[in-house]
């Protein structure tokens, strides 16, 4: 990825007008360490090599979803495997950079009704890192790429600031 | 339930030899709070009354597997609704009784994998009073009431204890 934006560097001149253009309207992946956070869980949990030649971008795609979208899905039943599986990813992300920043061990624990109802849990010994309740789980999903980077990262943040804050119940 | 203690006193004399006898096999939940404490959500998760003429040790009975009848539970597959009803009153039970003792909103989540293999949480604000790995828990039980007790008492001393050394972690 690093040789593509050296040749990209040096291309610049001609391209420069339409990559201003792209970079508006296109979230850079490469520069969140959030999303490269959930694209690591993605391709961690891919035991056949199916998402091996697909691009970060395209991981990422099944995290957005337009309100209309959403609105769409219903919220009667359980929440589907592959919605569960992108709701523990989410948060398996951001145990994953709240350990990188504090070298404390951070668990996810997700536990939803049949209903999409329940709670999201971070936590580290004792403490609870992040907490979050969940509704219609069903329907999960950002508006985009940068809301999703922007949610994530506030709870890292959020989660870091408590780790620092009480480090003896994180080691209780 | 205090006149009966009475009458028994006034009439000790009497059976004083097959009293003790009866109370060495039999515990009495009577003087257990967290027995009660269970019971208390057994009844309360009852809308139709069909536990209503039901005695307290009756409704703690299910509670009591001996290690054969565990055994003889396979641990293939989901936990039975029953089985996580029980679990569920076990947690529930112990969080209602930090509660009473420590004027500290406690909430409860268990998330099991459709292995029985899980986390069962108890927590306050950030600060979590009861944190159990839970394994085959298609075989939750316990080998008498005594055990029962002792178990749950020993996760509420604890996280009483925890409530009253970190209580700024709770009102995070």
């Amino acid at each position: 990825m690093i040789a593509v934006a050296v040749s990209a560097e040096e291309t610049i001149d001609q391209n420069a007008v339409t990559k201003t253009a792209t970079k508006e309207t296109e979230f850079d992946s490469e520069n969140s360490p959030f999303l490269k956070a959930i694209v690591h869980q993605i391709r961690a949990n891919d035991p056949y090599g199916t998402y091996r030649n697909w691009s970060d971008d395209l991981l990422l795609k099944p995290y957005i979803l337009s309100k209309k979208q959403r609105r769409e899905i219903s919220v009667e039943g359980d929440v589907e495997p592959l919605t569960m599986g992108r709701i523990l990813g989410f948060y398996r992300a951001i145990a994953a950079r709240i350990e990188q920043e504090t070298n404390q061990l951070a668990q996810v624990v997700v536990d939803l009704s049949h209903e999409g109802f329940g709670w999201a849990l971070i936590f580290s010994g004792r403490l609870i890192l992040v907490s979050k309740t969940l509704r219609d789980a069903q329907r999960f999903g950002f508006d985009s790429l940068e809301k999703l980077e922007a949610e994530g990262e506030a709870l890292v943040q959020k989660g870091i600031q408590l780790a620092r804050k009480f480090p003896e119940v994180c080691d209780v």
